[in-house]
Order: structure tokens, then C-alpha cells, then sequence
């Protein structure tokens, strides 16, 4: 039984990605739906440089592109001033960030730290019983180097750093901890995964099956695991909000900036938030659009910790730790054309690139935080009558 | 101290979106970085649809687009075939979908039903002493009708359905809910509930002062709060997979699909993961650039639970919750020139169209997972010698 | 096949609960185990008290009590001085809560707000399809004035407050929420929602099962959705502390205290914590064993959030907040004698009594939490270089 | 400015732990009170057993212990009949356990494993950047023999195994985690970490002051963390539980279970519970008091999975795993008479018994949530008509 009735999407088994391809697939979809899809026919790219990042193509969709900057960044990889273009349909969010970038270079810049990183795979192995697992477990760690020696086999790039493990019922979940040099790599961990658990499969001196994931990876999510364990690099950037800056720039102060945070500190705990500023989410969704990043990842990226601490002399330390933060400076949709340009803007296209595109992006995101936090501060939070910390309950 | 020396981005006061204007800050950056941002400033769209959208455009990022189906939709809005668009740069993305949705046409198709729509902005107040703030809670119940009136004044569309409070500390923190027709609805939200705190903060018989988010929407960010209660539309796709079209097309086998389910369940709850299935997150992010819709909302919309049922014949029921999935069809980004036409392929541009699109997006997500699942046991789950069921631990 | 060989516990038909049916268990035991028992069975109470708590009693574990206090209470319920009994076996516990209090009493005392009650169960409710569940919900709202009298036909004190519901898959999950008064009252809950349940499946118009709990209640176990939404009673206590009381009596600084606190709710953050402060389970633990409260709750009612605000005369606000304090005043193990003697100390045994009880506890929270918060600053965090406020990064 | 104007709790100088001195205690609060504490001043153990277990002791606290079992346990370290006492005042609650027993006798029994042990102190190291934070985890991870020597001097039982490490902002979180033998060791990895964390302070080429505590540990509160790496022993109890016994001792069907598993780990995961079983927290609570573990420790403890698997034979695979177990065979209050005569009846008192007392709280555990699950599916799952499996939606 197949009830849909609709014809399959068309294919050239020569050349599936030439113009011709795209034009007849946007034709079939203009009979089926009646869209001729005019301006997304149209583009300036060539689309034999798309075969590995998209099947069916039909044209493209034209995101919009803001400059804003210029952000002093005080990094070990990104040094000086960088103009960050945001790829967005949403208004407002580019003007914004650029003021909390203005805000952050009268202050000095934003000082960037990439503390790690490491991209996962997690096969689980399951047992007849949960003592078998745990043996299995202590198996593993003795083997450790040959285990690592098969899963770097496949790739130039990927080191097996270590493993993490977890006994759950009669399962043994295995977290392989990765770096992956300038790629995401969430291919070529899958890949040196693969064979390093198809040999554990026949070394082992207990018999297992295995799930090549049993999601504690965890791929494409949000979760716990990634806040705790870096997936991805776990990157920093600080700065001190000095007190006359915000007060000029932002129009408010920095002791209701530390306060407004506690309050959001806590309603971001209570919610369960996976982020407990206003919306690292907008800078890192715009940048990964922009410089090909897998857009996806969003989910896992925009996890973190937005962090307020008053100085003695009443200036501001501010920083966000963004734990899981994926990015890549080649492989995958950087390579592209458009994109590929966007991260040339920033000098960050190739090799060697990867963690001052995260030191970009994490500095990025405090910028938009300090300018979202003040605006919502300055209109609508009622300093002169601020009797808050004075009187007791 | 400003420590930038770079000089800042060119505006042009008179129309700062004609083309003009986009090639002179191209030019400038090229001054600044050497980048010309050739194929970036080749674009078909005419950029003053633009404002509204972005601030300092200086071209499109070109996201190609590839055609998923057809997809079988039994929904109350979304009802036939639909060819779905999906912008990415990940490769297999678009394949590895369309294989999901032919499994599931061959199955008679995907049900789907939008349970619940709510917007949220969450202003926190603050007052001397916890006792003020749960009277202050209960003033505010009393006095519902009339925040109500105050709230909708400022739109046509938005309405408030109930308000949420918590106190916590000598704070409370009100969720105001709204129905937001076929908009987001955040900006909406953030008007009616602004003019609502200040009527609150004017009337309160006890005196407060207020934060308009005290972070516990939560905009921007996945929260726990958003998998228990709604935030965007709350949409179930729902389907029966046929034991034998699971094995003729995804070569494995149901049984082992949902005893890779709880292995993957009990990974994805250890881990603490927002989305226990294999990737919600791939199809909803390039479907919301496909269809402009805020692709910072992924983060939002890529929660939810992932259901396994083996039924009596062996057949497999399967459907995904999404809780908190953010979609609109109009506003925003879905007005621009490609993004439209994508909208338009299927039939889901404009007003009242916004619960086809969720259901389109939930029925898109349960082809994906399908399809991912199933590759992963095929291919590396070794189901010749399935001990696992049989043997006493 | 029965693999155990070891003889079944006796019992006596006629009076299981006499001194005789103990001895002769502890007899049995002696000769299976070659542990007599003494002092076990040596107790003052008679176990005629104890049908309704316990079977197959064999004695008394006697858990020492000491008594930590006076605190001063400016509570609507608990106002004065109350002495506090904790039962504990972990040394330094009482000492140091008595510590807390007497700073709290130099302090002006601890002001405590219980904000509600509510005491849950959930059951979940399963269709042929997504569409039905939600339908059926809707139904449920338009009928929730004939459920709450079924529900509350079972009991003269529970009252039915509210519903909530949530759609997952083909499953409904509802989660009854009732006022117990003085008790605990999962007992009168799971009565009163059971025959409500039945009288559902009867009166639905769609058909439907149902499994009495559906593990939303959530009972005997900590959950997101406790800290969310109030199960038990959600309690508050607050005090200011003064800078010149806390350096005289804790040896610490209120700056200090505040940035610790900053620290330790990052750290419990990232840990993904069910409490932020130091130690609330210890005194909640140790206040229901004296007082006969089912020891287990200490899981659901630990959960909660220590707030800190430096005012600015450098004096410092905190406040516990307990979003599910389970605590009866009547019925369960409240009336043993011993317990019952302790709730007599606080002058908290019987009916109208447990929102005073829940203050108390709050109150203790408080005194526990910040006792053991400076200990830790005093002895280990070194302030003569506190470096850590001044420099930029 | 003291509020409290009641008089403090007497202390004797010379001997506070006398007879004499409790009764001096009982009478002041008489007078403060008017309770006389007749029954808790009546007990059997000698009060000079006390110092180091609690002060200002005024009595016992007199909790019924129930005996459940015999339970057939195949441990490493339990091996064979278990009789298990268990101090409780909720009714119901030992037969209910004793029926589980009852019925894994019948299955063969339980399977035991401890897989790991660490108990944790978690102290946060400041810095003026985060910058100096990452490098100083460097010189931890080079200089770790060195810490482990240190932290080890303090003690002829505790090991340090690893630090874990955590950069947030400029603090660099570290967690160590010790083997503490038969004890709880919460103490003495304290003071292990203090003198660990001093000789960091003095020997860090990089400055820094520390936090003993940063509230990663995290000690007496459920985590995520906990959950995750395991903080006790993490302890697994499997059975496969026969599909024959289920149908003639429970009363339901073994699939009718793996049904009502799948609705309750949906619900446990949507509330974002610490468990997923019906009620982990009720054995572990009363077994704790019972033999004299720290009872604030079952919030840790309770966190865990329960796991269903229905076999090809349609009997059911079930088990519990526990990864935060924390129990003690020796300090702490396991040496208060009646608690060491409860930890006598298993044999699990004093050195080298700690594993094997944490495979009967395991084993009871699993019992627990057998018959509970159970109760709730015969009672109120209407099984005649499980229209469930067989309808499409």
C-alpha cells in the first residue's frame, strides 16, 4: 500500500548536479505545486561545488548578510579587529550585537580563551549481564592503545584522546573523546568509531553487540553531558565592563546589570535553562549560517554559562563559557562559496583556523548578551526607585 | 580607551539598503580585510524588501537547497503529498530524509496533530519580602481579565490565555502565555507584556518594580520548562511502521529498532539530552532556513521525545512530541523573496498556515529519525547472533 | 524453582503487632543469623502504636536526637522562639545548625512564607492516536467541576485544585493536583484520583486506558517538574545578615559570603544540582526522622534555591526557597510516641499545624545553610589576597 | 540587637554526653515547652556511644524496623538468603518489599554488581583570567602523582583515583575523586583535599585562592553530575523475572509491565526525574536508617535507572542501577548499638562489608519497584482491553 500518489522527485544519473538538474527538478516541483521558484533559480555559485553537502538541489535560499564590528578581540588565536558578518532574518539582531561590540572595545576588548576540545562518538555494548559489562569495561582501559591505534588508522586528523565509559543495566556505554584538528569531525569520528568497535567486537574476551551510538554522543541535541563534557571546543571570552563606559553606551548601570543577572541567574536555574544568558543562540545561529558552519549544531553550541561578577570599584566582569561550541574552518559547508568568503572576512578559511573562529564566536556572543541585557535593564527595569537592597524582608 | 583602531562600517543616512549602500561597506571591508566578497554581493533579490530583516547588509550567504519527498501527511492542516525544501550544507541530509519519507509512504503516511500554541515573555517582579510577592501572585490572578485587556490592546492577534507565577526569593516570576495566530509572536509578546507590567507595576497595591524578562521564557535558549510546557506549538507526528516494509526498505527489522530504542532512550537520559531520538535538529534547522523562518529558535524546537511501541503483529508504532517547535508563515524572515517561494512549495505561505507548517516540520522530523535509526542498526548492529534477548544475566 | 532455601519470616495471626510476634521474629532471626538483637528489642514504646507503619516488626532502631535552637521565627504560622529536634547520626550537624540560628537570632530572626500546597498524582491516560489524547483533554477541562466532586468524594480534606495536563504521543498525562490540609496525603491522593480515574474511563467519550500513575506525580523522587511546579508545600525563609554579625559570630566577610555564593551556584549549575546551597537535605533529613515524616520525601523536598543579594550597606540577603516540602502534622509515623513528642517540643502536633511545621523546616534550611556557606569561606578561602575582584582579565 | 530573648540549650562541661545531662535538657525544654519528652528520654543504649554522632543529645528517637525477606541475592559479595531490616513509619511499605522478594526468590533470585566507588571533594580555584585557569589545569594534570601524595598523607585509607576539571569563567573547578574503602568518606576526603588544595595554593606557578568547596562535589543534593559519574558505588541488580511467577504471584503479564515501563519512563523523562522507577527512595531510606548511613545521603542515592527489556520468550529482564549509592560499613552511625545489630543481621558490619551492603540495598531496591509496578498495573491497568498494540492511530 502506498497511499501517496505523488510522483517520485526527478534525478539525472549523469550529471545530477549540472544547471540542468536543478532546472528540471524546480520545473516538476512548478507542475506539482505550481511555485516556479524563480529567485531561488537564480543564483551566482556554481553547483558542481555542492556534490557532499546536498542531494536534490533545486536552487538556493538567499539568507541576508550584516556586517557588524569592528570587535577588538584580545585572543591567542584571533588577534586585533575582526568585522563578524551574521547571516539573519531577524531585525534588530545585527545593530544590536554591533553595540555591545562598540560597548566591549571602549572597554578594552574581549579577551578569548579555547580551554579544549574534543568531538565524540558513543557506541554502547551490550552483555548478557552487568558484571560481563564492567569486565568489558576494565578490558577496554587495558587496551586503550591499541584500541586508539585502529581508530586513528582511518583518518590523518583525529586523535583518540581517551574514552569515557558508563555501565548502565547490562549495557556498557563508550564516549570516544576526539580532536578533530579544523573539521567539526563528527564524520571522521564516526568512521574511526566504526572500526575501533568492529575490533573491539572481535577482540574482546567477552562476547558483545553493539549500537555504533547509543546517543550519550550526544549528536545533533542539547544535553546535560555537553554542558559538563566539552563537545565540540569549550571556549571563554572575558571582558571588564568599566562602570562610565555603561553608563555612557548603554545608558544604565553596572550594579543593576549585576542585578538583573542574579535574578536571571535564577529564573534560568528554575527553568532548567541550557543557557543563562539572553540569547547566545542569535550570534551563533547568524555566524554558522554565514561561514558554513553545520547550522544544526546550533543546538548543542548554544549551551553555556554567562558569568557577572561586581568589582570592588563597581566595574563589571563579565564572561560567557560556551562548553560545546562546534565549529569548523574547512569540510562541510565552508568550503562553499559564499560562505567560504564570509569567513575570509575574518581571516578564518582553512587550516589552522578553527579556534579563532571560536574565539570569534565566543567573543561574539558576549556582545550580544552585554547589549541585550542592558537594553531590557535601561527600559524596564526602575532604577530610581531601586529599593531592592536596601530594606530588609 | 577605545583599543579598536578599525574604522567603523559605512552607513549612508538616505537608503541604507539600496545596492548602493551593500557595495560600498563590501568595498570598505575589502579595504579592511582584502575579502571583495564577490559571489556575496551577487544576489537576485532586491534588498529593499530587506529592512525589517537585517541592519549593514552586504550581500547573501547562498544556502542551497534540496528537495525531500513526497511526503505522505494524513494532518488536519497539512493534508496529501508535500515535496519539502531544506537548506544545508551537510551531506546525506537531504537523501537520508527523503529515504525516511518514502518508508513512511509506504506505510500510509505520517498523522499529525498541533495540540497547544503559546508565545511567552516573563517579566520577573520584585518586591521587599516574599510575603508581598505571593500576595502580590495573587493580586495579579484576581485581577487576570483586566492585565488581559491591557495586554491584547497592543495587538490584533496576540491574546493572553493564562499567566504563570512562581515565587521564588522575595521575587515572582509571571510567564504570560499568548496565541500568537501564524506569527512567531516574540516581539508581539514582548510589546503586550511590557505595557501589561507597567499597568501591573501602576496598580499593584504593593509597590514593585520589575524586570521585563527575568529569563524564564526562555527565549533563545532550550529549557527544561520548554519540554513540560509549550512554547511555540506542541505537534505529534505519528505513524505504524510496517514490519515488512521496514525490512524490505531499511534492510533491518523491527524488533531491533525498539530494542536499539531503549538503549538509545537510556543513553539520551543518562546524558540528560533534550531529544532522546537520532537528530530532530537536522531536519527542523534547514527546514527553517529553507522557509525563513528565526533559525536561532532551533535550539527551542529541536526538544521532545521520540516514542517506540512494538505492537502485537510486530508492526512498530513510532511518533515524535515536539513540545516547544517555533514556526510562523508569515513575518520575519518568511516575506523574503526565496524563503517565500519555498514557503509557497507547500502551500504554506501567510496567514493560517502556520499549523500546516508545524505539522509539515513534525512529520519531516519522524522521516529523518526513521531513516538514521535504521542505518545505524543495519549497518553495525549485529542482529545474526542477538543473544541479547534470550539469555538470563 | 525456588533458589532461596531460608525460611519465611513468621507471623502470628491473631496479634502480629504483640510483644510476642517481635520476640518470636527476633528469635527466628538469632537462629538464622546468629544476631540476637538486644537492644533492638529492648524500646519503650508500645508496639501497639504501630499497625498502620510498619509490618513484620521486629524492634527499634534508636536514632539520637539532639536539639539545635533557640530560632526566632517571625513566621504567620510558626512566630517566636522554637527549639528544633534533629535525629542524626552525623557529628557537628546539630552544633553547626545551632551556630546558624544564633546568627540569625542576632540577625532579628528568620521571616517564613508558605507561598502553597499541593500534593499530586498523575495518571496517564492512552488512545488510539495523538488526536484522541488531545481531544480527551479537552474534554477533561470542560469537566473538570463534575471530576473534582468524584475525586473529592473520597476524602473530607482533599481538595481537587487544578489539573494539569500534558500530550505525549498517544498518551495524556494528567496530574491531579489537590490541598491535603495537614497531611502528607499521597494516600488520600491515590484514592481520591483513582476512583476519579475510573469514573473518566467510564464517562469519556473516547475510549481509553489508563495506568494510575504515569510517573508525572513524581513521588518519592526528585524532579525537574517539582522544582517547577509545587508538590508539598513551597516555602520560603529569609533573613538579612549583618556585616558586623557575621564578622563577629562567622569570622567572615558579607562580600566575601556573596562572591562564594556566586561561585558555588555556578558550580551547582554546571552539576545540573537539585539545590544550590551547601546542605539543605541534612537539616530536612534530620528535622523528619525526629518528627515522624516519611524519611523518603527528604528527595523531593531537598530541591531548592539559597539566594544571596548584597545590599548596599554591605549587609547580605538570603533566603531558601523550598518549591516541595512534604510535611504532615498528622497521620503517618507522627504519631508515634517519640515523634510525636518532638513535633510537641515545636508545639507542631495535630491539625492546623504543618504549615507552621514547613516554616520551621524552612527556617532550619536557612540557619543549616549558612553556618556550614561560611565555615567553608573562614577556613579556606584566603581573603587577605583577594585579588579576584580588582584586575581585569 | 538580638530578637531571641529565649534562654540557650544547657551544656555540661565536664561530661555533656551523660544521662545526666540529656535529663537536664529534657527539663529546661519542659520548661520552655511544657513537653516532658517522657518516651524519647527512655532508651536502652548507653549515651556515651555518642560523641562524634550528635550533640546537645536529649534522646532517642524510636523508629519501628521492619523485617523484609529472605531476599536471594547471586553477589559478588552478597551471596545467598538476606534478611533485611528496614526502619520506616509508612504502612505497607515492608510487605510491599517483601513481596518483590517474595517473587525474585521465585526467579532465581538477583544478580549483583558494584561496578566503581569515589567519593568527591570539589574545590574552585580563581584566577584573573581564564587563561590562567586553563594552564593551572595543566600543572594540575603534570603534577598529579605529586597532589595524590599529598591528599593521600592524610589518611591510611583514602586514594586519590583522577581529578576531573572544569573551566568556567576564570575559575577552574576540579573534583577529586577518592576510593574510600568501608566508609561513607565524606570526611576524610575533605580533609584530604584541604591539605591537597593548600599545597596547590603554595606550589602553583600561577597565584590563585580556592573554595574547598565550588559545589561540584555535589554533597548531600542530587545532580546530573551524579547521575553521570558515579559519587558511592554505582551498584547494579539485574533479574529476569519468569513470565509464569509474574502471572501467579503479581497478577498481571509480563508485557502488560514492559508497556507500563515505556508510559513511566516517558512521564519520569518529560518531569526530568532523578529516577525512573516507582520509588528507588523508600528502600534506600529505610535500609539507611535501619543500619546508620547518613539518611541526608538518599537524595544522592536515589538517582538512577530501572530497565525493562521483554525477552524473545516473553519473560521480562529487569534491573536497577544505582550510580550514587553512598553507604558505609564502619564510621559514622553504623556504630550506634541498634544500627550495628541491624548491619549484624546481613553481616555487613565493619571493614570489607561495604560492597556487599551496597549489593542488598541494590537487590532491595529492585524488589521495591517489581512490586510496586506491579500494584499499579493490576489494580488499575485494564488489561482486557488493551486496544493499545493493535490499532494504527
Amino acid at each position: 500500500m502506498n497511499e501517496s500518489r505523488a510522483p517520485r522527485i526527478p534525478r539525472d544519473r549523469k550529471n545530477d548536479y549540472s544547471q540542468e538538474s536543478a532546472q528540471q527538478r524546480r520545473e516538476f516541483l512548478q507542475q506539482q505545486t505550481g511555485e516556479p521558484l524563480e529567485l531561488t533559480g537564480q543564483y551566482s555559485i556554481d553547483p558542481q561545488v555542492l556534490p557532499g553537502n546536498i542531494e536534490n538541489f533545486i536552487g538556493i535560499v538567499q539568507m541576508p548578510v550584516g556586517i557588524a564590528g569592528p570587535l577588538h578581540i584580545n585572543g591567542e588565536h584571533a588577534k586585533g579587529d575582526f568585522y563578524v558578518p551574521l547571516a539573519t532574518t531577524e531585525g534588530t539582531l545585527v545593530a544590536s550585537y554591533s553595540r555591545g561590540m562598540r560597548v566591549l572595545n571602549e572597554c578594552g576588548g574581549v579577551t578569548t580563551t579555547v580551554v579544549e576540545q574534543f568531538m565524540q562518538r558513543a557506541p554502547a555494548f551490550l552483555f548478557e549481564n552487568a558484571r560481563q559489562a564492567r569486565d568489558f569495561g576494565q578490558w577496554v582501559s587495558d587496551n586503550f592503545a591499541q584500541i586508539a591505534a585502529v581508530a586513528e588508522s582511518t583518518s590523518s586528523i583525529a586523535k583518540l584522546m581517551h574514552i569515557e565509559q558508563w555501565s548502565v543495566a547490562r549495557s556498557r556505554y563508550l564516549r570516544f573523546n576526539y580532536t578533530t584538528g579544523d573539521a567539526a569531525g563528527q564524520n571522521m569520528v564516526s568512521k574511526a568509531t566504526l572500526i575501533a568497535s568492529e575490533w573491539i567486537k572481535e577482540n574482546s574476551p567477552i562476547p558483545c553487540d553493539y549500537l555504533l551510538s547509543g546517543n550519550m554522543d550526544t549528536d545533533k541535541k542539547h544535553s546535560h553531558l555537553n554542558m559538563i563534557h566539552s563537545r565540540g571546543r569549550r571556549v571563554i571570552a572575558e571582558a571588564v565592563l568599566k562602570k562610565d563606559v555603561v553608563k555612557r553606551m548603554l545608558h544604565t548601570d553596572t550594579r543593576l546589570m549585576a542585578k538583573a543577572a542574579v535574578m536571571s541567574n535564577t529564573g534560568a536555574r528554575i527553568a532548567g535553562a541550557a543557557y543563562n544568558g539572553p540569547h547566545s543562540a542569535n550570534g551563533i545561529a547568524s555566524l554558522f549560517i554565514a561561514t558554513g558552519q553545520d547550522e544544526a549544531n546550533v543546538v548543542e553550541s548554544h549551551a553555556g554559562h554567562l558569568s557577572h561578577e561586581l568589582l570592588d570599584n563597581d566595574d563589571l566582569y563579565m564572561s560567557v563559557t560556551l562548553p560545546s561550541l562546534i565549529v569548523a574552518t574547512y569540510g562541510g559547508g565552508t568550503g562553499l562559496p559564499t560562505q567560504k568568503e564570509c569567513l575570509n572576512l575574518m581571516d578564518c578559511y582553512g587550516k589552522g583556523k578553527a579556534n579563532k573562529l571560536a574565539e570569534i564566536v565566543a567573543a561574539t556572543v558576549l556582545a550580544g548578551d552585554i547589549s541585550l541585557a542592558s537594553a531590557v535593564i535601561a527600559g524596564h527595569w526602575v532604577s530610581s526607585h531601586d529599593r531592592l537592597g536596601r530594606n530588609r524582608p
